[in-house]
């Protein structure tokens, strides 16, 4: 096998989902692609590292520090959206009604993989609601035993501050069908359910 | 989004098997990942098309013109084995046992999407057979329509020349269980069955 495929498809083999065969296709398909393509997606690999900033906020990744959301002044600052990840974020920009701000945990509570609140970016949540005169922390983990640990865990951290603390929804999702749901759905949107 | 992050994900959709939901979440795992990691894949991408040749006796493809395999004073030039593409290739390199030559057609006949015999690497396939005085061709083309219409048409550029045009054998995969094999495979093992 060529040495420069062979290593490149050695290297994407590493990347997750990604096994040696489809590792293997996707060098080779990488070898027939457009060449400006193929240079500007090394650049743009390459670079990833260098380009990106963490917000020192909320610990959203950008090009900047603070964060594109964080600067906006357009974005009320009453209400901050706290979620594991940085991919939730992005999900909940794209529904598009929250104008909040957000705080990224990097993160759910997992003691069993040895991740304990130490190792979430909670330390200076207390700290914003306070200087940011923060009126509403909605805890937007995802429904799991993780993702309720850690939203308890975020209300034991605000305990004592005069701050309205909500849990997003959990139920039947948009648009699905209820005989597809499995039954913890079912009970939590039993359990939620609200006046029409 | 981030700019450096949106741009990556966008590059990575356009890669086959991988949407953009995917190539979100491998942006992202790329973030977190290890940075010289990174940087080499980068670059591995970046540098492809300027470190793979393409052999211009067999058409594989190597860090080398002439390829490894043409190179190799060791291995015969009594016999050409036809594949489709390169991956092929390798995998007949990895099951160990051929030790002749390639001739890497770089497609299969397929009037449909109007792949025609122009557009194969097949040329110069008449020219090695004499040259090297190559004693039997054989044409490792998929068991399908078109790689026994490629077959076909292999054998009539050849048609002439005192060499000896032979087929891989098509039947029921090693190890596999008879019950699922589809009838067409069934049907091939019954009619290619040899002595014992």
């Amino acid at each position: 096998m060529s040495g420069a495929i062979a290593e490149l498809a050695e290297l994407l083999a590493r990347l997750p989902g990604i096994g040696r065969r489809s590792a293997t296709r996707l060098a080779f398909h990488l070898l027939k692609a457009n060449r400006d393509y193929v240079k500007k997606l090394g650049e743009s690999v390459g670079s990833l590292h260098d380009r990106v900033r963490r917000c020192s906020i909320c610990a959203n990744v950008g090009d900047d520090d603070p964060c594109a959301i964080c600067a906006d002044r357009a974005r009320s600052g009453r209400a901050i959206c706290v979620v594991e990840g940085v991919p939730d974020l992005w999900a909940i920009e794209e529904a598009g009604t929250f104008r909040g701000r957000y705080h990224v945990l990097h993160g759910l509570l997992k003691p069993i993989d040895g991740v304990g609140p130490a190792d979430l970016n909670l330390a200076t949540l207390k700290e914003r609601v306070v200087q940011e005169g923060v009126g509403e922390v909605i805890v937007a983990t995802r429904p799991s035993v993780e993702g309720e640990a850690t939203a308890l865990l975020v209300k034991q951290t605000l305990f004592g501050l005069e701050v309205r603390i909500t849990r997003i929804a959990s139920g039947v999702p948009h648009g699905s069908e209820l005989e597809y749901a499995d039954g913890r759905t079912l009970m939590r949107a039993l359990d939620d359910r609200r006046e029409l």
